[in-house]
Formats: structure tokens, sequence, C-alpha cells
């Protein structure tokens, strides 16, 4: 095995412009014409569809921790985040557009690992890497991705759509993707405190799907067009905040309030056992751990049997009622919480150090 | 004067991301359906057209000096290259998505100035602001811009058509962005220099125009579609590495050469002044300057009196040549010099510190 450490100055940036088009070359959206290579990318709109446009940064020690985080997961994610954007629309992929800013410390290894990655999940959706630009950056590494998509009119699915009666759906499990990244956590505090040894062996036994949730999401692109394809989706969003958030935006753009009960909110065992050693409430993961990625929408009551067919993929998990914009939760020990904001991680919020 | 300093924490990222949509609102293009607010944004392309999609990232001490660069005059300009390159494919501007990492040294008052400015000067082209995505940065502020825009098919210009014989021609004049800059880098280091007094005043008489062109460059929307209305681009670029690399763009992707007269080549008496105050070579800051933002394009030899009527804001420069991609430059002296490569700034370069 060839084992090589290039140093990203070595090939200049129209080296690595050249590298990008080549991996991005494996994998070609029809509507795309033309791609890296001219000052824009050039699609042809397929008529009558509309397109969808949506865009995610992540930013090293921010979105990320780069000491448990692969280039290769860290590729897969970049792309996955924003093709679950394009999933919460209920459209399908076409051109991804893609900006680097990266460190002198960051190895052309480094950087073919993410952008393969990267280009292969974007790929495995039907959707071209069309475009991009790379910059050095002071410290670290940042991506900013930008996906379009196409979707018929009749098919859109946006947040403001919930009406009273509607049943509160949900796709997959929440909670899982904060129980791994608790558990990344714990592993990384018991090597700094243990002084970083070389030989620190990382407990992650029996965690597997949990930090996978975490680390590499799969996205929910087909899912979202099987059930678009059955019935009219009311509203639609992707559970990235947590379900607490996520949940608000629907009730803020529709002007509804939901109510949840505890006990149909799908939750791993996994999800439950890492919850069990940390001491903390499971649900809790749920509603405000976030990064799941599964989908929450809301659709018509007589609609919900058209989706049994998709092998208990999806959930009811509530209602949409008439009311202020709130989200309400039934324990399932009888008490009722009730949340009126937006409680999750937030970028500028004072407790973050940044 | 009200005069205040609100620190970024204090509004959070939801609260961020509502000043931007207000500021964005005041602008609207009617292919936008729906902007800010969902998990992408929704645009209906118009039947027939070509969409293009061309994206760029500003890095503070990469792209910018934050010491000289105000963050109305960065926001213009973060739009303003992204427009740009929607000019070099002959379109018109529909969308833009814009993504920013902000440091927390970075005011609200700051942001809001960047945004305010970018806003205006996409509106000023019809072009929405229609989505994005807020971070914390670890260092500095970086934006990143991507912009939708049209064409009709048989309008649409790309790098690929120059053919044997055409006519290469440039808009306004060259080199000016750099011979600001220049003026800009000498005071910043007298000011260093005299250990960064109070009272430190810039020398910028008379240099007005040349700053301005490396500030906030005009973009050549308007000009680009005026002449891709009269004639048949055969290619066209924007001058943003300096002409030598662009015009090397032309022939690489054309696979042919290219003869330029430094005659023909418009400087500004302002680019000559600085370039003598340096004792430097006026036409190096047109071939290798880079950032003037002008068009560049090539055209069959019989259209080019159908641009007398643009007010002398075209000028012919050479002539495309058979032959392997290089660039000619006839002196005026009778001396040529010959470029096969790309000479100019290259971030990941060695010489580059960072």
């Amino acid at each position: 095995m060839d084992i090589k450490y290039t140093p990203i100055s070595t090939v200049g940036e129209f080296g690595l412009v050249e590298k990008f088009a080549s991996l991005a070359a494996r994998y070609q959206n029809p509507n795309v014409i033309s791609s890296i290579g001219d000052d824009a990318a050039v699609l042809r709109p397929t008529p009558g569809k509309l397109t969808v446009v949506t865009t995610d940064v992540m930013v090293q020690n921010v979105h990320y921790d780069a000491s448990y985080t692969s280039m290769k997961h860290l590729g897969q994610k970049a792309a996955a985040v924003n093709l679950s954007d394009i999933a919460a629309m209920s459209a399908l992929p076409t051109a991804a557009f893609v900006s680097l800013g990266i460190h002198s410390n960051i190895s052309l290894e480094m950087i073919e690992e993410f952008y393969d990655a990267l280009t292969a999940e974007f790929g495995k959706h039907g959707c071209s890497v069309a475009g991009g630009d790379t910059s050095a950056s002071p410290v670290g590494f940042f991506a900013s991705v930008t996906v379009s998509g196409e979707v018929e009119p009749e098919r859109l699915a946006v947040r403001s759509g919930a009406k009273v009666g509607d049943v509160v759906c949900v796709s997959g499990d929440l909670g899982r993707a904060h129980a791994g990244l608790k558990i990344l956590q714990r592993e990384k505090s018991r090597y700094v405190e243990a002084g970083q040894p070389a030989d620190f062996a990382p407990d992650f036994e029996g965690f597997d799907t949990a930090l996978q949730k975490h680390l590499i999401p799969d996205v929910r692109i087909t899912l979202s067009r099987e059930i678009s394809e059955k019935i009219r989706l009311h509203s639609l969003i992707d559970v990235s905040d947590g379900l607490i958030s996520d949940m608000m935006h629907i009730c803020v753009s529709s002007g509804v309030a939901a109510e949840l009960s505890e006990e149909f909110i799908p939750l791993d065992p996994i999800t439950r056992r890492v919850a069990e050693e940390f001491k903390e409430d499971p649900l809790s993961y749920a509603l405000f751990g976030g990064e799941d990625y599964e989908l929450l929408f809301t659709i018509a009551e007589e609609d919900f049997p058209k989706l049994y067919s998709l092998q208990g993929n999806v959930r009811a998990i509530g209602r949409i009622m008439e009311g202020e914009a709130r989200v309400k939760i039934k324990r399932v020990n009888g008490e009722n919480e009730e949340y009126s904001g937006y409680p999750s991680y937030q970028h500028f919020a004072k407790r973050n150090s940044l």
C-alpha cells in the first residue's frame, strides 16, 4: 500500500480544481449540461417542475470535532445535511455547489477523502457536483454546500400547510444521533483526562448504530418521494434541531399548535441505553438532540392508512390543534410539558463559547 | 444620532435570520416563489430558459483586509464578484444564497451593514437573496455566496467557443483594481511603520477611482446582455484573475491561442500614474492584477461594428489564432511576450503564507 502525504500547497488551486472535477465527473445528473470549468454551471430545468435550493455550512470546531470525525464521514455528512433539506421539500436533488476553506495544515489526501465521499453521497441520490470555489482558510476547515433540486408543483411540501386535525408523523427513530454524540464526547473526555496516551482505546462496543446515526446520517430522499407519491403532504420538515424546534417551525409557519404523545415518539433501544448510562431522560434526546435528519410531517387523518405499506418506517406521534404556535408533550406519567419557543442549540447564544 | 453596539450573541441565530429576512425582502425577483423561512427556497424557472449557477467564497485575511475594507464595501463586493460570473454567462441573476461564518467579536451592526449592502447590490440587478445559513466562526468572518440566473439557450456564452480569426474584446479598462490595491497596501504599510498612531491620515488624494474599482467593483450584467442582444458571443469570461489568466482560460477551453496588442489594452491614466509611483510596468497591472471584473470575449470579425454603439465601452485588443493554448502579448517596443500557464495569484501556492 502506497501511503502518501501531499501538502496542499504542492498542487495549487487549479490542480485542486482538476482533482475535484475528476471526482465529480463520476456522477452526472442529466439536467446538468455543463459543470466545473466555466464561470457558472449550466442546468436545463425540467419543464413544469419547480426548482428548490438549500444551503448549509459546516465549520470545524463549530459543527464537528476533527478528533473523531474522519474526512470521509465529514464529506458524507456535508452532502447528507443538504440532501435532507431537499427531502424536506419532497424534491429530488439535481446539482450541488461546494465551496471549501482549507488551512495549509490539511493534506491533499484529506481533501480528496472528503470530496470522494461527498460526491459519492450526492451521486447515490442522482445529484451532480456541478461547481464550487476553494480558498485558503486562516484556521481549520469549512465547507459551504448549496444544492438545487426539482419537484412537481403538486408534490412540493412546505412548513406552512399544517391544518387543524392533521396527524403528525415522523420517520425512523429520534434521539439516536444525540446518543451517538454523547458516547463520542464521553470517550474524548476519557482520552483527554488520561493525558492523551498513544494506546488509548475508546469504548464504542455496542454503540455502532448510535455513532453511525451521528457521524454518517442516512437521508430520507426516497421515503419523502414515496410519501408524496401516495398522499398530499400538508407540511413537512426534516428533524435537524430536535423534535420540539422543528415541530415549532411547522407550528409558527402554519399558525397552529401541536400535541404529541411520548408513548408514540419512536426511540431506539440504544438511545434508551445511552440515556440510562448518563442518567438522563431518553425522551430529551429526541426532543432537543437534533441531527436525526428524519422527516416530520402532517397529513389528513384519512390519508394515514395509505402509509401502512411503508413498512413501519413512519409513525403517527400526535395531532395538529387550533391555537397559538406551541408544542405540547403528553408524558406517559400523565404530566404535560408545553413549549412555545426554540429550546435547542443556537450558534450565537451566550452559552456558546465561540 | 443613536449609535449602538450590539454583540452578536444577544440576538441568537433565529434573531439574525429574521433581520436578514427583512433586509432581503426589499428586493424580490418574480421567479422566487418562497425564500428564507423553509428548508429550501422555491423558484419557478422561466420556460425555455437555462439556469446558470455560480459560487464564490470570501475569507477575511485571504480575500480582503478588514483594516481598510468596510463591511458595506465587503457586502457589495461579495455580491458583485458572483454577479460578475453571471454576467460572464450573459445571464440575468435570479436568486442568491448567502452563508456566513461570524466570529463573536463581530457586532450585529457590522453584519447588518454587510447584509444591507449585499442585498442592495443584488436587488439593483433584479436578484433576490432567497436563502442562506449562518454559523459561528473560530476566527474572523467568511461569506460563501451562490447565485442562480437564467439565460436564453441561444444567448448563453461560455469559455469554450472561441474560433480562429475571432476578435478579442474587453470592456472598460484593466489594471485599475490592482492600482487601487497597491495604494491601500502602501498606506497600510505607512500606518504600521508609523506605529499605528491614532491621528494617522492615509494619503488617498486623487486615487478615488482606483480605490473604488478595487473596493466596490461595478459589474457588467447590463453590458453583457446588451452585447448578446446584438451579436453572438463566441466565448466570454470575466476578468477576475488578470488578463493573461482569463485569456488562458478561454484558450484552454477552446483549444486556441490568442495574440493581444499592448497598444489596444485599455489602461486608465490613474493606473499609469500609480505604476509610475511604484516604478512598475503599468501593463503588468492589467496582465496579472486581477479583480477588474470586466468582460473579456471573442466574436466574429464582421460582428465588431455592431458594438460601436456601446459608447466606447468595448475595445478590440487582439485575435484568436490557431495553435496550442497560449497568450502572446505584442509590446509597443516591438518585443513579444508569450504565456502558456496561469501566472496569477494562487491560493495554495507555496508563496502564500496562509
